[in-house]
């Protein structure tokens, strides 16, 4: 069989780049020498399943349909979480425990039917002993049966109903006149960009152009205490504005984004994601 | 010739993942475009041949008889150290310096045939005024070469006896009764695991079930100090127990292994690996 | 068409590894499965054009004529900057923004001809509303378009004068008797070598042999602050002198480097590279 009949595997996991990732390859080069593996990252944080779940979402939509993503943050390894195969609305198939990984793909892409791993079948057996790495023993070793073509979907295991997927919380974006009220999505601890999950077609209803002024509200819900509230302008990019000025851009994810030019605004003002995160921008 | 038919190369390094990893890389394809070069960690601290020697026989087991694996810590490059390539009793290939990081996959998986590699026909010659990186200049090379089938294993040089391969101390596990004593093989830093180098086989002996309580003594008998004296229960994975306590369980290398659920046993006891890391259980 | 038949990819970003460089692979995935992808770098230090043409230029004699290098170190996104394809002498391709990432391949390598990427033609259209990310909209889309044979070299769009090419300011290695001075080109952080531009074949003229001594002075011209100021000797690698000892080598770029065996020189001298920081070596 041909190379590009197969589908390419792409990895993402909390264990950073080492050998525990390697073993995972390894089992899949076993099944099938000829399959194709990416990383996409292993920085997720620890046991973070709302990463996980972000990070999927952002990079699903850019592989070609037919993928087979295998996402090993696993807090509940050795535990009575479902270890699944999901199909999504565009084709290509998550391997992961069933913990809150798959909310953003639920909600962005859409899952067409999903599956509970059958371990009698697709587990390796050579570690059995071991009830600790589901990463390399059952997501690696299942999904590059399925990614080889040496099982279908259907034969993964039972189907169960897609009500039963366990989902994060999400606050959904809401406008209220010249106000879009979402949350963050992503702090990105690396640049330090603020990305929320308002989409860029809910923030062109407000007709932004570039150059115009906004007003960003971030506050943390739990605490009430607010953690930015300042005026910025909307702009195409960063280059646009001065060195330690903030702006609102369009992120790489296609929804609205916060940043300060070459500064890192995640760090200075110690901002994380998720749905106590409120992010909500007035035009002015 | 198809691709299947060549076998994977695997790298190791203590470089970080950088542009020297990349040069190695591109000397490969320039052998042959078709091979398939795979990471396995660069992260092995700076010199440290022991945890080398650890890592790669964790990993070596899950690779295709016949795959590559380059290992490149190499505190003697440009000195007297043999460099050489070993063929495993598993029909896999180690490409390495002679400097210890034989010493785990020799005694789990077991050597086979040892050559010296001949420098004066497998060497890159563009850089023969460099003698600072055989990691590409010699190591990549002729692993290249091997795995691309250019040279057989007995073209790499002249064999030598298996008794002058170098070799870390290690200290056997052995059991008294109702207790096991064994040394620490490695102390991962991401999670905090502390692995030990008794096997699940030799525990097994200890009839030890999901919830049974174990004492563990872990000192350090260079400085004769405690480091860890609790009693622990022995369990299937990290949630059977609260976040914060001890457990016990079998390793993703199947071996004993201590951990602290949601926190990390390695950084906060200070513990490291190594003959001189005694790790002792008694079945209570 | 066979694998080796199409140019492998070789990215080197700013980005840490991580989901951004994910979609980038994702992006060359979609336009040709059969495409091989390497990373080289992804801790270029945020912005730094310099480090990336240092980088580029290390990497690139390894590996085969016609690899095509996607580069992404980009502060200037979304603003003028040209976005180019550049063919260097030696038949490979350098894709990346037009900001001094060219300035050592320029130099060493030569470059036979530059244009720039023709945006109506050659830019995902799927993420039009983005103007932050070219990295995968722009460069991997029109790298991998490239490398697949889908577009020609020529069909990048419109030829520019190779004048015209931003590049950083360079000092030239001089010699005068037995005194060269020189650059600092690259200050590794991780092994902590301190590599010069000053090539061994330039070096070569002070007749040096293993063991004979050298003055280095190590200044930075902007501050007029003397950093290092002792008497060494050259020698083949690290291990012929002491631990804590400082010596000359040939880097691994073929270059005239300073070490101190076993510490890292770099940050305990606080060095860093680029035309301020002067390397000088006389012999004794």
């Amino acid at each position: 069989m041909n190379n590009q009949k197969k589908a390419a595997i792409v990895m993402q996991t909390d264990f950073t780049k080492d050998i525990s990732v390697s073993t995972m390859q390894g089992v899949c080069m076993s099944i099938d020498p000829e399959l194709r593996i990416f990383d996409s990252t292993h920085e997720i944080k620890s046991f973070n399943t709302y990463m996980a779940s972000t990070s999927l979402s952002y990079v699903v939509p850019y592989w070609p349909k037919g993928t087979i993503f295998i996402s090993v943050v696993d807090p509940g390894v050795g535990t009575k979480r479902k270890a699944c195969v999901a199909k999504l609305k565009n084709g290509s198939f998550i391997v992961t425990p069933d913990n809150g990984t798959l909310t953003h793909v639920n909600l962005y892409i859409g899952i067409d039917e999903i599956r509970i791993i059958d371990e009698t079948k697709h587990r390796l057996q050579s570690t059995l002993k071991c009830n600790i790495f589901h990463g390399r023993d059952l997501f690696a070793y299942c999904g590059a049966k399925l990614a080889a073509g040496i099982i279908s979907f259907e034969e993964v295991g039972p189907k169960y109903p897609l009500n039963e997927i366990i989902l994060h919380k999400i606050l959904e974006p809401t406008k209220i006149e010249n106000k879009i009220t979402g949350m963050i999505d992503a702090a990105d601890f690396h640049f330090g960009l603020v990305c929320s999950n308002i989409s860029f077609e809910l923030f062109e209803t407000l007709n932004g152009k570039f150059g115009d002024r906004f007003k960003l509200l971030i506050k943390n819900s739990e605490t009430s205490k607010i953690i930015f509230n300042e005026i910025l302008t909307f702009q195409e990019s960063f280059g646009a504005v001065e060195t330690g000025e903030p702006l609102l851009m369009i992120s790489e994810t296609l929804q609205v984004q916060a940043a300060i030019n070459n500064r890192n605004m995640t760090s200075i003002y110690g901002i994380d994601c998720g749905p106590n995160w409120i992010f909500e921008i007035t035009k002015l």
